[in-house]
C-alpha cells in the first residue's frame, strides 16, 4: 500500500496502470444482486436476436423501447459491469452480446446429467438449444430397473449407484434432479458429497446445501400459483368495475 | 360521502361498519408488488407442510427459521393482506394456510389445455400435484396429425383447429404453452381472441397480449444461464482465495 501511494506521486504512468488493475479487481469482486443477474438471460436473448438480424448498434432507448423496460434500468444494470457502452453513441450488440455471454459463464462448456427419467427429465434431455449454450447432457439416471440400459438422445440411463462414480469420471458440473420431492433431499445430499458445482432442481422442495454450490430452483407449481393469483386479481377488479 | 359522514358523527355501530367495509375495500384494491405474490406460493407450501404434521400454531420467528428468510420480511409480506396474526401469540397455521391459498384463487377451480404434445407438454399433463391445487387438465393440442387421438392421462389430443372451440364450450382458463418460439406467438394471438384468462409460457419468447391477460414465463434456458453465472462466480472467488 505504501508502494502504490509512492507510485501514485511520482509517476503517472503506472498510477494509471495501478487504477486500471484496482477497478478490474472491484468489478470482478462486486456482489451483483441476483435481481440483476436474473434479467442478464433475457438481455442475451434480444442481442443474439439483434445480432442475428445483423443489427450492429443499439441505443439503451431503441433496447428499452423492444424489451420493454426503462432505459435507466439498462442502463443501470450494465453499469454493474462497468457500463459497456459510449453515451449518445450505442451499444456494439456484438460486443454487448459476447460479454454478456462471458459473464453468464456461456464462454465455457458445462456438462450436466439429470437424475430421474420421467416426462420432465427426457424433455429435458432431449432439448438442444442447451447444447448450443455449451451445456452438454452426458448421463441419465434412475432407480426404476425397467429404464435402465434405455437410451435417451444417445445418452444412457443408468443406475442410481453408478452416480458418485460417473460425476467423478465425467466432469460433471450440474446435476438436474427430476425427481419426486421425497427423494430429492437424500440425491442433493449424495451429490453434495460428489463436489458437484451446481443443482438445477425441480423438485418442489428447498435444497440445503453447503455455501459454493449453486441451487437454481424452477417450482413449477409455484409459478401456476402465481398465474393464478394473477387471475383472481383481475377477477377481481373487474367486478369492481362493473359495480 | 356526506351520509356516511352524517352517520361517523352520530352513530358509533354504523361507524365501526363503515370502518370496516372501507379497510377491506383498500387491502383488495392495493397493488402487491410480484415479488410479494412470488413469494406467497412458498409461505402456502411451508404452511401446508406444518399442517400435515399437525401443528396448530407458529411464530414469525419459528416460521423465519424454518423458511430461512428474516422474520421481519415475513411481517411486511403478511402485512400487505392485512397481517394475519397477533403479535406474541404467532399465526393460526391452519388460517394463515387457508387465507394465502385463498389469495392466491385456489379456493376455486381451472382449467386448463396443454398445446404442444411433446415430452414436456406430457410431463405437465401428467404431473397430479396440478390437480391437487384446483388445476384441472381438460384438453391437449398439437400439430402433428400423427399423435391426434392419442391420449395422455385420459386426456385426447385434439387438432390445433379445435382449440378455439374448444376453449370456449369448456370454460378453459389457462392456456399452457409448450411449443416451439417460432409458433408461439402466433398461437398466443389466436388464445387472446378466444378470451383466455391466462397464458403458462415455456416458449423462449416474450408474448405480448393485451392487459387482462396473464403471461407467466418458464424460460428454462434463463434459469440455466443465472446457474451457470453463479458456477462462473464461485469459481472467480476460488481463484482469488488461492492467490
Amino acid at each position: 500500500m505504501i508502494d502504490s501511494n509512492f507510485t501514485f506521486c511520482y509517476d503517472k504512468v503506472n498510477t494509471a496502470a495501478i487504477a486500471v488493475s484496482m477497478e478490474v479487481e472491484t468489478l470482478e469482486e462486486k456482489e451483483i444482486s441476483q435481481a440483476v443477474i436474473g434479467r442478464l438471460p433475457r438481455y442475451f436473448r434480444y442481442l443474439g436476436e439483434l445480432k442475428d438480424q445483423g443489427v450492429e448498434r443499439i441505443s439503451s432507448q431503441d433496447l428499452s423501447e423492444l424489451m420493454k423496460v426503462t432505459a435507466s434500468q439498462i442502463r443501470q444494470d450494465f453499469n454493474n459491469f462497468g457500463g459497456f457502452g459510449q453515451q449518445g453513441y450505442g451499444y456494439n450488440v456484438e460486443y454487448l452480446y459476447r460479454e454478456i455471454g462471458r459473464i453468464l459463464g456461456l464462454d465455457r462448456q458445462h456438462n450436466f446429467i439429470i437424475i430421474g427419467a420421467g416426462n420432465l427429465g427426457r424433455a429435458l434431455g432431449n432439448y438442444l438449444n442447451f447444447e448450443r449454450r455449451g451445456f452438454i447432457f452426458r448421463g441419465m439416471f434412475d432407480q426404476n430397473p425397467e429404464l435402465i440400459g434405455m437410451e435417451v438422445r444417445g445418452v444412457r440411463i443408468m443406475a442410481m449407484e453408478e452416480m458418485e462414480d460417473f460425476i467423478r469420471e465425467n466432469d460433471i458440473d450440474i446435476a438436474v434432479l427430476t425427481i419426486p420431492k421425497t427423494s430429492a433431499v437424500s440425491v442433493a445430499e449424495r451429490l453434495v458429497k460428489t463436489g458437484i458445482r451446481a443443482i438445477w432442481n425441480f423438485a418442489h422442495v428447498d435444497l440445503n446445501v453447503p455455501e459454493g454450490i449453486e441451487v437454481e430452483n424452477v417450482h413449477l407449481s409455484d409459478s401456476l400459483m402465481k398465474l393464478s393469483y394473477n387471475i383472481r386479481r383481475e377477477r377481481v377488479k373487474e367486478t369492481e368495475e362493473t359495480k
